[in-house]
């Protein structure tokens, strides 16, 4: 239901060396031939390899050396018939040459040396285009920049690229009784923190946060946040969307725009809702910390990587290991449960964390990967080896 | 070798909300209860759960509402036998209440309740502290922060914080035939492309980088870099450093302080070396760029860990797979061989990478993952399950 109502963002174009972690909007072609030249990939002497055959020990074959290459310089120098170039690793191949010999088999005299093993052609020679031809695509659209990709595209020539906008998202969070970090507390006051965990988190999944405050529970302020839904390519609020009396961002949404649904068979995070405000998708989280991680995890993240095209490729991580414990779950939903992860011998182990109240962000600071339980099973056995999700929030 | 050289970086004073990916240098303790004050879990009335026992369908208890609580608003009503307040989820119970009874189990007229299920003390409250005691260990020293622990941070109070300083790394590369990005080149000439890679591995790793440009291959300049070596935490070099003619770094590297070890049977990468100059930890690496790429990932990274007390912690991912082809290897030295991971039907499967050339970048950008080969294996064969390091690289 979501990722058919997601848009892609456009795209803008970036110097290359700052796109680590960005994700590309076409595919790159080689502008050059990598390496741009054949060249040595040894110390050593160029040579035409039928000079050395039947080479050995007993019967080197002699030649003569014309002239030596360094590497970064070129030579109109060419190897005939019986002639040699010392030459260093990276140097350009002079004319005529069609081998390296590794200068270990040789041994050199003044201007002559003795090869003791044969060489074929093209042996140590790296030739022009090996790594890459002009023209030929060397990386994929919508992949997301490693640190190689970046030195792959200046070895290319690709110092302009397309890459998607980082989706702009925006970060409300409701409540009456919240009160920004360091403000003193009155009693019935919180402290607001899981803007603080969201916006991280939204980094992380190459979008950029903006954090639009503490917003009080009432409808008009709600809406309020909804006269700017345009401005962002998502929005995430928090807070008033349990089954209370204050359910107001689900049925401001319905008012603004298009509420898609409302409640999920997860927990936590059961009363998520989504939909769509002038165009804009919109999420609608639990309040309390956890519910509101765990929803971000199974329904957010999925939404901002579709968002950047990356959701086909580009797998999720996951580790199997043994349960230590028995995890139970409930017919009818899924259950997300928190897990730490041990490694013993090479193998890993998941300790389940043990929950007390819905409230406890300790339950996530303290996992390391997280498990889903399907809404057709009653949980997992000690021992039982489960997929695990590593956690990053 | 390296480990007993390396030194912790020191700490630094930072705002929680700007620490996320920064290692803290000590324990942080919770200046706070969290919750800090008793509070309804549900919707409901707050009363004496000894008021409610016995309840049921058709001997439903009778109480009298006195009030009602909002969330964010305190209340100095208390709660007598026989008596109820409304009470919103989050809101601070009232003296005297000591559960909550869910609005689904009662039915309400005009200022009285009935009540069709009992309660048992402390049953719907999230009691203060229940997360987080005040003074209680809430992260540990030398942990990575993640967005969970900002929002444990921002609850907890710790508002400033103290983190391990980012290490700075100086990256400098070797060889007369590089060129920077965007140059047109001579012939013998090559883009350089490797510092645009190991600059964001750095970053990745915690750390800032400095690119210090391209450095000829001579005596003096190496020195040059070296003058300045106790500016940097850690410098990079790469070129320079295999067994021709133009080996200077680990020379100079000798020359200016302690060359610790020159090369490791380890490859690619053989012709890594480690040093000291003014304290200084100095990494020479190959010129090529895979090798450069594998000897980062497998020397320079766990030292950069080390160097902000991550070494111990914080396991590194792996994934098991069933390889898809035989990977062969010398004895005598490690192999680092590239793979490739699909996923079919919930397991992994690796499928070797064909290397054909050592300077063959696109091995890189392909592989999603390394394998190792102990130096006493020649090799695994097809269908053995190995073990995959992810690469972000």
């Amino acid at each position: 239901m979501i990722f058919s109502r997601i848009k892609e963002v456009n795209s803008e174009e970036l110097s290359f060396d700052e796109a680590t972690g960005r994700v590309l909007s076409k595919d790159v072609k080689s502008k050059l031939n990598v390496p741009p030249f054949d060249r040595s990939a040894m110390d050593g002497f160029a040579v035409r390899a039928e000079d050395t055959f039947g080479a050995d020990e007993n019967e080197p074959r002699h030649l003569q050396i014309i002239g030596s290459i360094e590497i970064g310089s070129a030579s109109d120098m060419e190897v005939g018939r019986g002639q040699a170039v010392e030459i260093a690793t990276g140097a350009p191949m002079p004319k005529g040459a069609d081998a390296t010999v590794m200068v270990e088999k040789t041994s050199k005299e003044n201007n002559k040396i003795k090869v003791f093993e044969p060489v074929s052609p093209g042996e140590n020679v790296s030739s022009a285009g090996e790594d890459v031809k002009s023209g030929q695509k060397v990386l994929e659209a919508d992949r997301r920049l490693r640190p190689s990709d970046i030195g792959m595209l200046a070895s290319t020539g690709n110092l302009k690229i397309q890459v998607k906008r980082r989706p702009k998202i925006g970060i409300a969070i409701t409540g009456d009784e919240l009160r920004k970090p360091g403000k003193s507390l009155k009693p019935g006051e919180i402290t607001e923190s899981v803007s603080y965990i969201l916006a991280p988190a939204v980094e992380k999944c190459g979008a950029e946060a903006v954090r639009l405050g503490i917003v009080p529970d009432r409808f008009e302020e709600i809406e309020k946040i909804f006269n700017n839904a345009s401005d962002f390519d998502a929005l995430i609020l928090t807070g008033g969307s349990s089954v209370g009396e204050k359910d107001l961002v689900p049925d401001a949404i319905s008012k603004s725009g298009e509420l898609v649904f409302h409640g999920v068979a997860v927990r936590p995070g059961s009363p998520s809702s989504f939909g769509l405000v002038d165009g804009t998708p919109v999420f609608s989280l639990a309040g309390f910390p956890v519910a509101s991680v765990i929803a971000f995890e199974m329904i957010v993240r999925p939404a901002l990587r579709a968002m950047q095209g990356l959701q086909a490729k580009d797998f999720r991580m996951e580790i199997k290991a043994k349960l230590l414990r028995k995890l139970s779950s409930s017919l009818g939903r899924m259950d997300v449960a928190r897990v730490r992860l041990k490694k013993d011998n090479g193998d890993f182990f998941a300790e389940p964390i043990r929950v007390t109240g819905s409230s406890v962000l300790r339950t996530v600071t303290e996992a390391d990967g997280l498990v889903t339980i399907p809404e057709n099973s009653e949980g997992f056995s000690e021992g039982d080896v489960v997929t695990i999700y590593p956690l990053d929030l």
